[in-house]
Formats: C-alpha cells, structure tokens, sequence
C-alpha cells in the first residue's frame, strides 16, 4: 500500500483501476512511398481528415450538451485547425511531391505547429498547442499509425492518473466510467479544479512525480475530500473507504430533503445562499438545490471558448438565460475577471512574467473599452428580465471603480439615446479581493451598492503565494489569521455602513469554515451548486450565538493549522453528520 | 523636438548626440574554404580566442574594481565558456572536415548554444543565452567579420538609446562617454535600474518602441527625475536643461558640505538615516555621504554571480569588509533575497508562472536550510568585527519567522560547538513587505528585535501590481493610500511596543515622500548612498510638528495623484533647494 499526498481540488471518493496515461509523444518514423501510390495515400488522409472532424462535432455538441455552448467551443478551434487550407495545401506538397507518408506528413506538419505555438511563452498559446497535438493523435490513430487512445474505450470503470489534464480533456471525460483523476502536477486553483467540480469528479492534483511508480491497472483510492490517493490499498483501507462512501451516499439523499427549506439558523437568522456559476446550463443545478440565487456568475467562457470576441449577442443570450431560470432571484454577473494572457483574439500584450500581477480583470477592461462597454450593454439589457446585479473584480484604487462607474453612465446614455430596453438602476458593486481593497473598504463603501469577498485573490495577494504553483502550496491558505484580519475588517465596516456584503471564494464552501464567517458577521454566502445542501445544512444546525464564541476563539490563534482544526472539532460537535472519516 | 514619456528609474539630466543601439543578431553567410586553407583558419580562430578571453579578464577586472569582486563575476562565466573544451571540439570539427570558415562555424554554433537557452524558458538562462551571443559577437569583431561594437570605441560623451540593457551591459557602460541611456522596455524595480542608480547614470526606461524614429546622433536629452526623453530640443529647451543643471551641480555641492552634521529635525529629532548597499565597495560611498550605518545590505549578489554557490568564506569574506569599513555603525544584513528562478546553479524548481507570488526570498531559504545555514553562519562569524544585524526577508507567516529563528539557533550551537569565534546576540529582524506582516504586526512585534518595511514589494502585493510590468506601470504608487494606511499601522504598532522600526524601500529616497514618513512617526530611513545628502537635507529643514500636520492632511487624501502633488507642494514651501524645475 502507498499512500501520496496532493492538493484536494474536487471532494468525493473513488475506488477503481488504474489508468495510466502515457503523456509520450508520438514518434512516426521517416516513411517514403512509390510515386506511383501517392494519390492512394493522399485519399487514405483525406478520408483521416473527415473522421476526425465528425468525431470533433460529436466531442463538440456531447460537451455543449453537458458543460454549455460555451464549454463545446474548445472542440471549435480544433475544427477551423483541421479545415486550415494551409495545412491541408503542405501537407499535399509532403504526400504528392515529397512522397511521404501520410502518418510521416501529419506528424512532422502538426508537431512543427505545435512547437512553434509551445515556443511563444504564453500559456494561452501552450494550450492551443495541445489542440493541435491532439488533433495530430486522432488522425495518426485514424491513419492506423498508432494504438487508439486509451480513453475512448473504456469498457469499465477507471482512475485517471495522468501528468497533467487540460480542462478541455477533462470536460471531455467518459463520466460513465471515469471515476476520479489523480494528476503529477496543477494546483487549486486552475480551471481543471472547477471543471473537475462541476462534473463531481473526485480529483487529487499535485501529487509530484508518481506515475512511473504505478502499474496499468493498479488499485486506486482517490480521496478528494483530504488530497490523497492510495495505490494498492489493503483490504482495512478498502472496507474504511467504502463505509464512508455509504455514509456519504445516506447523507446526500437527507441533505438534498433540505432543498426547500431556507437557510435559516437555529436562532432565526435567515442567511442568503447563492451559487457560483461558470456555464449558463449550470443554473439546473443551482435550482435543483435551493439557491437563493446566483452570487456569481463568471462570464469568462464567453472569451475563452471561441477565436472571435464574443458579440453583444452573445453576452445578452448567456445572461438571459440565466436570469430568465432563476424568475426573479438575483443573479450577480462579474464583469471580464481574465488575464491577458488568456485572450488569445486580442493579443493586447506581451507575456508577462507574472500575469496575476499584471493586466488583467477590470484592467483590461479598462484598457479595452470597447470590449467592457459591449460586455455593460449587455448586462443592462438583461436586466429587464430579472434582478440583475453587477460587479466589477480585482478593484485595487477608487479611480479605477470610479472609471468604470463613468463607463456604465456613458453605457446608460448611448442605451437611452437608441431607446434601447435595458435597466439603468441596477445595484453595482465590487469584489474585494486585493488587500487594498480591504485597507480602504471604509472609502469604497461611500460609493458601491455591495461588495463580494473573493477569499481566492484575496489569500494569494495577502501571502504573496501564486495559488496554482504547487511549490508554495502549503502557504495558500484560507484560514491564515492574516487573511481572517481583513475578512472581520472588511465585514464590521460593512455592517457598520450598512453595505450588503457576501463571500463567493472557495472558503465559503468549506462547512467548518462556515461556522467563522457565520460568527464574524457574514450573512451572505455564494457556493458552489454541488456545496449548497451540506453548507445549508451547517447554517440550519447552529446558532449565531455558537458562531460567534468560535469566531471569538479562532481570531486568538496563531495559524491556518490551528485555525482548521479548531474549526473542525467545533464543526464536529455541532454538526456530526458532515464530519465523514 | 520629440517628447517621449517612460519610467524615471535613476535620477538626473544628460544632453548628448544619440547612440542608438541596433539589437538585430548578426547573419554570417555559409561560407566554405579551400581543404589547403583549413590550418591557417583553425589558427586564426584560436588566435581570436585568445584575444577575446584577454578582453574578458580586462572587462572582469574593470568591472571589479569599479563594482566589486562580485559583479566582475559576470565575466568568468564568459570566460569559462570560452574554454569549454566542448566547443572548441566541435569549432574544430567544423573548420578542419567541413571546411567551414572561422566566422561561419562560430556563429552556427553559438547561436545555437544560445537558441538552446533561450529556448529554456528561464529569466536566468535567458541572460546566459545573452552571455553567449555576446561572445559571439566578440570573436566576429576579432576575426573580421563585423564592423566593431560601437560601445568599444566611444571618443565622445553619447546618450544610449537600446531596446533594453542587461544588468552587466550597464555595468560595463564607459562611463566616460555614455552620459545616460533610454530603453523601451523595462520596469521600475529591475536591476538594471539599481545599477544604474549606483552609477548615478540618469535613465529612463519602458518607454515603449521609439528606436525607428530616432537617427543616430541626434541630439537627446534623458531626464531621470521626470522619466522622459527629449529629441531634437529646440534651444530653449536645451538652456532650460542647461539651467538645472548648474543648479543642480551647485546643490549637490552645497549638501556636500552637510556629511558631518547629524540627520536631525529643526525641533531636535534625531533621525537614523543610513544607506542600502548592494556591493561591498559601496561602502566608501556611504562612508563619504555621513551614512548613520547600513540599513540594508542586500547579499543577492553573491549567488548571482558565479556558477557556483558561494562558500560560507565568500559570505564571510564580503561581510567582513563591509563591517570593518563601518567602524563599529550599524550593519543590518538581509538574507537571501532571490526568486528560484535567478538561481542558475541551484535549479531547484521548474520554471514558475508568477515568481514574485513563488519560491522565492525566505521560502527558497527555509526549503535549502543547509544554504541557508552557511549564510547564517556567516553573518554571525562576521558579527565580531562590529555591530551586526541579521534580517529576514518576506515573511509572511509566524510560523517561517519561528523556522528561520530555529535555524539560528541550531547554527549557534553548531559554532559553539566547534569553538568558531562569533556572536550569538545579534538582533535578529524582518522585513515587513508583504500585507499579512502588516496585518499581523502585533504579533510579529513579539518575536522580532527589529522591522524594516520594504516598501517595493508592499507597493506590489497590496496593489497586486508587478513592479516591472511597465502595462500596469501607472498603477505601481507608493503614495497610495492603501499603502500608506499598512506604512501608518506598521508605524503605529511599532512604537507602541517599542520595536525599532526603519524604512528601507524606494520611498524612503523620495525628499517630498520622507515628510510624509517623518509625520507617520517614522525615526529611521535607509536610501541608496547617492540619496542621503537630499534626504538629510529635508530631515535638517523641517519640525517634526510640520510633518505630522502634512501627515494628518495627506491621510484624508483619496489617490496616490493627489498625495504626491500636495507633498511636492509641501515641499516647496519647506525646503525648496531641492525642488528642482
């Protein structure tokens, strides 16, 4: 039995096989065929070229089915590569003058794209390269130039245990038979960890170096719940692991009896539970489980998952659908929250050496005002349907809230001359995520209608550590007593001035975490969908006064550690049932 | 007359004909030579070798004696380059088989050494890659096959305009002819910028692309107090630079003459000013200046320049002559302060997305204890020559300040142990750069003897603003408010429990800026050497009831705009000499 340590990024536990991905590229050798066969061969990958495609439109509308319009769009890029006329022009030149082989041909041409792509520094462009080495797989596979992928025949259940997986990759996942994914490298907070939670995937990533440690087929135990993964468990490990899957079960099924009920306390304080959404389709879920709303509705998808800037249109479609689901409960939209580096249509700058630090969020939307006036316009639209809300992210200065701001005013001008139908008395508020904010809260709450805390930046910002480099891991930490300074602060001043306050970081999500920000004031909460019954059943098992002793006990201590498992104990005392083991 | 705006990263004026810089790599054409000739070309190589390696032990000990041991250091990693046996191995092959010519066989494959390590995605590699193409550049100069750097053979003073300079090129500048330099790229905090500063060499960079507009020998003005670039002034413009430059020359005469007198307010303050050292032999300058001891000796440099780590004799080498110039003054030495990425012979880590939120500073320390304990043991061997302090950098949690404390502790037993002569009574401090230090001050305050705010990286975190990403350039303000509320509360916190407390940022070199510090309650201030007889002037011009009223007015302030306009006001009015126009 072995047993490794990584970062929990989606929660759940999964007992299966081992799947090894060999993330190995492909080594076609030189091949050279007789002139008199080059036509032959040049409609063998042809034909390659067409299965490919079909199978990328059925990858593209099962995802869209599954994840949104938005999410099937990767598969997009992929299709306009693979009708490029430049590839399909040298390749040509490679079959019928060259007299290569068609296998040689893709994988020389293809490799070479990627490599150039890889060469570019930027991590938006690293990911294209991957498309395009995946395309590369699928027509060698095609062309009988390699075994076939191993995930796309999958006849019984598995563990993943891979490198790395893109978030593409783990969109397209077989839910059927995947059962959870254990990665070398990744940290928290990448999109992966959010796709991985949206499918309730168990996942364990940041593992280090293990899969050449591990035999295909193995027995695997993820748990996602405290970041491990056992290799080769013994029977005890097996029986302990599957009780706590029944436990777990049991308590999904009473949890989800809860939907109705509100999240009120035992002691009568109605708190709002409201859920982070990534896709429009994910608002499904969200009613499925009772949310009081949307707290945040990311619209990064709309930017990432298509080569064009996304219409007016585009945006005005993926709100109305939400804010039409969710019949008149109030639906938060968080402006642009990308790095530049991440836009590959606008290729507004350089690579940047530290791209959390640099333009990014509300920056670029300033910068790029065409872009963030499209995106308010659209908002402004949408809200005839609904109570609709606005939020602006990474607000370091009162200039920049002020600017944008202006930007809305002269967005509600150009609206009203056109006589467009749109709201121009929407409430606007902004996430309190850079220590800055917090040290001026007390400024920025003369001229917001709401703030969101956004425990993710704040954390990184506060300790200086980059939450997906898993090489400082261990600082990122929610409940560092730094970090729980500014959260009271933010939180007492807001109170004080009467500023609608929430939290929609990942902290909120966690249960024992609750019990604090219940007890330093918070009456707000934005989760998850799939963390809505278990936080609902937290916020119904106690009482404001209990929160308050605990906020008071953990504001004395001295570390995250002692923090968590403070909480922890007390959590297990008040609400045994969702302490699982 | 053309008026560029970039970054102001050392201060002063200079007027001079353009040298504008042409970065384009050099193309040797294939060129193959008679079998008979292949001897003669491999001596001519051999012969330019010689020559080039003679010129590097000449830039070596130039560099030395002009910034220290350890900056000429650069050099030997050139050199030992070039007597890479490896290389010279495959030069041969080339020129006696393939009969390639000298030129053509040198550029092939030290381009392609530096096409390797540029490939690498590392800022450190990137540097060698330049290294290298360097050398290059040299042997082609020698065997004829490019006209000569036009850097070697100044006769007149110049303004240099480049796409960017590296660290050592500015070090190497002739500063006989090259008055001051422009660059478009580049950021504030680099250390091109710090060299530069400790030339006293007015630049300007990240001014974005200008090169294409500018003739060679154009007439250029560089301000480094107001970041901008004049070409072609009219005559006007030029008296005016004329002007203040008499002015300024005058000035620097009178604060000469205050090197004696003590930091001391109008109202009786005594005031500690000291200086932050990079190199050892910056000492003199401090010495010369009146410097009240050494705020902040940064040890950077050490690992920086050779390809080997430093043994515990070389730090105690370089500390020992810093300690013993300074008579007994004080000597606060910071540990190591580097990302893993600048640590070219230690490759701890892959390569990180965001260095400044990664393994860096005391993390890269504590995670290398037995790196960290030869500094440590340095530093205390040190301690008997004189008044010694130690400093951590980057703390951000209780927990690392009680490692790192840990570890001197094991180092003190180790010394005594083996009977080594040291001091085991130092005062040990830390850095207060990151926001959770600030916020947290209070218990920090209980295990620490001392603070030192370093305002650079408190700027950078607080605002989540790179200091050398020159797109959110605008947003990096030491004077905004947010930043001076955790400058107020570190203040404030200090003297309350009596904790030293100094500032050792940029800042504080700032005369409008350190009126501000004075009325918060700051009593020590560390500049780079070049900055104290401004700074001391300002301390010896105001009452510290002057001050705290402009402190108390700018705390109302709204923008970091407004906070520097008003304390440019303020300073006008109480010492105007040094406002100069």
């Amino acid at each position: 039995m072995l047993e490794l340590q990584g970062i929990p990024v989606s929660p759940g536990v999964a007992i299966g096989p081992a799947l090894v991905l060999d993330d190995e590229g492909y080594r076609i050798p030189r091949c050279l065929i007789p002139a008199a066969d080059t036509s032959a061969e040049w409609g063998r990958l042809l034909s390659a070229f067409g299965k490919v495609a079909k199978q990328l439109e059925v990858n593209r509308k099962q995802t869209a089915e599954r994840l949104g319009e938005e999410a099937g769009r990767i598969f997009s890029a992929q299709q306009q590569m693979l009708s490029d006329p430049g590839l399909l022009a040298e390749l040509e030149g490679r079959v019928h003058e060259q007299h290569q082989s068609a296998a040689y041909a893709v994988s020389r041409v293809l490799h070479r794209y990627a490599e150039a792509l890889g060469k570019l520094n930027s991590p938006f462009l690293a990911e294209r390269a991957e498309d395009v080495l995946d395309i590369e797989k699928q027509l060698l596979h095609r062309l009988g130039a390699v075994t076939s992928d191993p995930l796309s025949n999958l006849d019984e259940p598995v563990i993943l245990l891979a490198r790395n997986l893109t978030p593409s990759e783990t969109a397209n996942l077989d839910r059927q038979f995947v059962r959870g994914f254990c990665t070398e490298i990744g940290g928290p907070g990448g999109h992966t960890a959010i796709v991985a939670k949206g499918l309730e995937l168990p996942a364990v990533v940041g593992i280090g170096q293990f899969l050449d440690r591990i035999g295909q087929g193995s027995q695997v135990i993820v748990d996602g719940d405290r970041g491990c993964m056992i290799v080769d468990p013994d029977q005890a490990t097996i029986d302990r692991y599957e009780e706590r899957a029944q436990i777990r079960q049991k308590l999904t099924l009473r949890l989800a009896e809860l939907r109705d009920l509100p999240a009120e306390t035992v002691d009568g304080h109605r708190v709002t539970l409201s859920a982070n959404i990534e896709f429009p389709h994910e608002v499904d879920a969200c009613l499925q489980r009772g949310a009081d709303g949307i707290g945040l509705y990311r619209t990064e998808f709309l930017y990432l998952s298509s080569d064009e800037e996304p219409s007016e249109e585009d945006h005005y479609q993926a709100y109305t659908e939400v804010v039409g689901a969710m019949q008149g409960r109030p639906v938060v939209i968080r402006t642009l929250d990308l790095g530049a580096d991440k836009m590959g249509h606008t290729s507004l700058t350089e690579p940047e050496n530290n791209p959390f630090l640099g333009l990014r969020s509300i920056r670029l939307s300033l910068k790029n005002q065409d872009l963030f006036r499209t995106q308010i316009r659209a908002v402004l639209r949408a809200a005839v349907h609904g109570d609709v809300r606005m939020m602006f992210p990474l607000i370091s200065t009162l200039q920049e809230l002020r600017t944008a701001r202006m930007l809305v005013n002269i967005v509600i001008d150009d609206l009203r001359e056109e006589g467009a139908e749109f709201r121009s008395d929407i409430p606007i508020g902004m996430m309190v995520e850079v220590p800055a904010a917090v040290i001026m809260i007390d400024r920025f709450a003369e001229e917001v209608d709401f703030f969101s805390i956004g425990t993710n930046d704040l954390v990184q910002y506060t300790l200086a550590v980059d939450r997906s480099n898993e090489s400082v891991a261990e600082l990122y930490q929610s409940s560092d007593p730094a970090v729980l300074r500014l959260i009271q602060q933010t939180v007492d001043v807001s109170n004080k001035t009467n500023t609608p306050v929430g939290i929609c970081g990942e902290m909120s999500s966690n249960p024992a975490r609750v019990l604090l920000l219940l007890g330093l004031g918070v009456r707000s909460v934005s989760v998850p969908p799939l963390a809505i019954p278990r936080i609902k059943k937290v916020i119904r098992s106690v009482t404001i006064a209990d929160c308050e002793e605990i906020a008071c006990r953990v504001m004395q201590l001295e570390s995250a550690r002692e923090v968590d498992l403070y909480l922890l104990d007390r959590l297990g005392d008040l609400v045994p049932e969702l302490v699982v083991q």
